[in-house]
């Protein structure tokens, strides 16, 4: 049986069909599937839902309203980068309707149902795509998040969701839900999937300006705050986030508390002031123009957004502006801030009963993140035993300034997850390799010179075989690496990658006797790497090691 | 005579009471220039004007308008840099009320007159600090600019202004008039004045987050944007502009004619839809809660921005950004865009006839700037003959990417302005210097890898008596320095200076045997400089000569 009839049959057989809302035919997939195979991209064979704001050319995009929808003749950039490294679309997923929720149910389609416990609500609102990767219905899948859509569904179903730098991935194609602070987000059941589906959708680039990522991981012992009160967390999830802090204790993180205050105030800014008029812009003259097929808790939040007026928006982006600056100055020397990803796993007549309240419990930890130009990576973090005996996925969100997402890579894989050698910025970011023989290398004394400027451990390395170490006359004796075809032999190296900056920065602080300059590797490549003065080296003792 | 009993003489016997709204006492002032003059900072002894809406702590702060005044305690952290570097506040001068206007007539403190002809305006709405410096009242001045108030007058008054980029200097303690837009900028009749200025002010940041310079200088034969149509020019202006192209030409600029119409049409958005709502968010409260003393013209201006909503901002917004993508796509590879500082030089009665109209056309040329997040420059670029027998300052602006303000220092002194080695943007971003030898150093065919790279030629440099050269065995040979303490001599080279991130990429594409580490000059100090492999210097052919 083939994937594709695989996947097929779990649909079929799962009875969820409020997961798609366009799920194309299996011949169609399949004939796709195969030419993906054949065509053998980083994504060959890999089977994606798009969350139902995003633009495939063909497909209906309905942002779950189906009197809004309208069919593209183009795929949004994002959708085409992942098509273009072989990814195989196989249909459009539910959402909160126009991207307004953190709950799932806010849709025409119907309910998204939690993966496991279909009592409870799925997440939103990018409930399909998180829900139809949880199942097996998709490899990956792109969804949204302007508050924690891309977040929240992925804590609720136990995979992984990465939610970029704002900026980072166009959002061209996109159903706008907050123009200012929407990005487009990958869910995959691991981080090494969604880091390949990331690093296909970075090249697919919006006209927003946008920094270059210069730190490519974090330091040796980072810092990372946790937040010293927890507010709306689940009384029963609070040993789960303990647990993950300790364990990132454990991982060698330094952990800090910091007051959450000017973070969680951030989110009435979005919700009741005049920052929703965002919402209002996007679709705002549909719904008033009598659009129909509204969801009602949908349609109210955004036709009240109408009331604003430019001086309030003003003002609330300098609330904002000061709301960040007191948040940043709690966060001060940290690396990131984890969080938990969702308080609570609320079922479905939780929300019919206070379908505000709920939601907004719901984004406790995600509303400001977007807001607060933070990226974010969600991942799972074990499995908590609810008091109706069922087990709820716990997650948790690890949160770094702009630009910073590779940092937040790294630091889940010294968390556990299955994370990839490079992290996806890596594939955007202008990056240099370099050669260190020596105190820098990894747990030498001088390795904090490299991580410290946010250079990445690549592997360990041997030069062709036509070098020699010397020790140089400098207190501690520092090894000298010195080319020589004639007598040489291959030694004993690391490979680090680092930012173009980092790189200028280190060559500046580099004491004499050291250079750098071009240094041939075992399999004929020449890279930037160690050497040393001239007369450093010929006054140097030689050593009869291959590494130091 | 004092330098201080002189400009005292100077404005008595000038007879232009509107230049400033508060003159501190000869006294206070003398005290302060020999306490400044003791102190020796750098700008020991330099007089400062400084803008009325911009606080110096005990004076008070009037934008213009006398029942909006307050007496601020402490002063703004642009006036505290300059103080601490010497700067001697003289008085606080006369603008256009709330910093809304380019003519300089909008103020109950009467209508600031041309230095030179005083029937004419003298350009606005940094009025009474363009013309203190253009009498000889002050040696710098500080203004403010958000659509042209810091450039529009400097190009009236025949002097030089800076208009950094947005961001780039706090704006704490500055009356706002667009928030988002403001920018604090200096006048002074010369460039390196200016610059000295600019850099005892540049640590001066304020919250709003900052990118880092990275280009030092424009490259070797930078392309340089100018209008196809010079809308508004007079037409006796248009031959001093042509004068001014043709100079760029003969200074090694490369030319390139852009369609201005998508900056053009930027100005529309800035006071005739929702971005003007940024003045009333500033001053609107006191405009409508009643407030006194107000220029009938500007408070009809700020009176009318009160009627957009928050959607409406929102949409002005993704105009503007719409405009900045077509305005980008014009500008493409050009290092810097020239335009007339100003179109013309208005009498005071041609303002009273129109003053909209007129005022409007004035900021042709620096209505966008800001909205498009440039940086500025506005230096003197000869006189014009008028129709009338009078004498017309011609000025132009120089205009380039956020960030790139050392380019345009750098740009002016190709076109013949004094100006500083080093530009004010080094004073806060990090630089590396570089000492090089042979085919990189000025003039020759490597040398473009450093001023493509923005690295800015310091001068010419020995190295310590310990260095020899010798031939590597490349192609074509280049030459390789090796420290030979025993039976070395000093060696010829340069110094450059560059960003870190230029450093880095410029050792990523250096070849082999080429490497970079410490150099010992000849004053003692050590820099990053070039050297070789060992073998590669041993294997080299002696040479007799102390520069390749």
């Amino acid at each position: 049986m083939s994937k594709i009839d695989d996947i097929f049959g779990r649909i079929a057989a799962a009875d969820r069909p409020e997961v798609f809302i366009t799920l194309r035919s299996r011949d169609e997939v399949s004939a796709d599937f195969a030419q993906s195979v054949a065509g053998g991209g980083p994504l060959a064979g890999m089977v994606l839902a798009v969350k139902d704001n995003v633009d495939v050319a063909g497909l209906p995009t309905t942002a779950a309203c189906p009197g809004y929808a309208y069919t593209p003749d183009v795929d949004a950039p994002a959708v085409a980068a992942l098509k273009a490294a072989g990814a195989v679309v196989i249909g459009k997923t539910n959402l909160d309707q126009f991207a307004t929720g953190l709950v799932g149910t806010r849709s025409p389609y119907g309910a998204a149902r939690d993966s496991r416990r279909p009592d409870r609500i799925s997440g939103g609102s990018s409930s399909g795509s998180a829900v139809a990767v949880a199942l097996g219905f998709a490899d990956i899948a792109i969804g949204t998040d302007t508050a924690g859509s891309g977040r929240v569904p992925a804590g609720l179903q136990g995979i992984v969701g990465i939610k970029p730098t704002v900026g980072a991935i166009s959002t061209d194609g996109v159903v706008p839900a907050c123009a200012s602070y929407d990005t487009v987000t990958i869910f995959a059941a691991t981080l090494d999937l969604a880091d390949a589906a990331m690093a296909a959708m970075a090249g697919a680039r919006g006209p927003r300006p946008f920094g270059t990522p210069t730190l490519l991981a974090a330091p040796e012992r980072p810092v990372v705050a946790v937040p010293a009160e927890l507010p709306s967390l689940d009384d029963n999830w609070r040993a789960a986030f303990a647990d993950a802090v300790s364990r990132a204790e454990s991982a060698g993180l330094v952990i800090k508390t910091i007051d959450l205050s000017p973070f969680l105030a951030a989110a009435k800014l979005l919700y009741d002031d005049a920052l929703v008029a965002e919402r209002y812009d996007a679709v705002g003259e549909y719904i008033d123009g009598g659009g129909s097929d509204l969801d009602p808790t949908v349609a109210g939040i955004i036709r009240s957004a109408n009331r604003f007026g430019a001086v309030d928006l003003l003002r609330a982006h300098r609330k904002l502006d000061e709301l960040r600056e007191l948040a940043m100055t709690e966060w001060g020397d940290a690396t990131a801030l984890i969080v938990p990803t969702a308080p609570m796993h609320p079922t479905l007549a939780d929300v019919d009963a206070d379908p505000v309240g709920v939601n907004s419990r719901m984004g406790t930890y995600t509303n400001f993140c977007n807001l607060f130009d933070l990226c974010g990576l969600a991942i799972p973090s074990g499995i908590v035993d609810e008091t109706d005996g069922s087990q709820a996925q716990f997650g948790i969100t690890l949160l770094a300034k702009a630009h910073e997402d590779a940092v937040l890579v790294d630091l889940a894989q010294r968390l556990g997850a299955a994370s990839p050698a490079a992290s996806w910025p890596e594939s955007v970011a202008p990056t240099v390799e370099l050669a260190v023989f020596g105190a820098h290398m990894s747990g030498g004394p001088l390795t904090h010179e490299l991580s410290d400027r946010g250079a990445r451990w690549v592997g360990e390395v041997t030069t062709a075989p036509s070098y020699r170490l010397v020790a140089l006359s400098t207190t501690p004796p520092k090894p000298g690496l010195i080319r020589d075809p004639s007598d040489g032999r291959a030694i004993q190296g690391e490979i680090w990658t680092l930012s173009p900056s980092a790189l200028g920065s280190f060559l500046a602080d580099l004491p004499s006797p050291m250079m750098l300059g071009q240094v041939e590797l075992s399999d004929g490549r020449w890279v930037v790497g160690f050497g040393c003065a001239a007369d450093a080296g010929a006054a140097g003792e030689p050593l009869d090691r291959d590494r130091w």
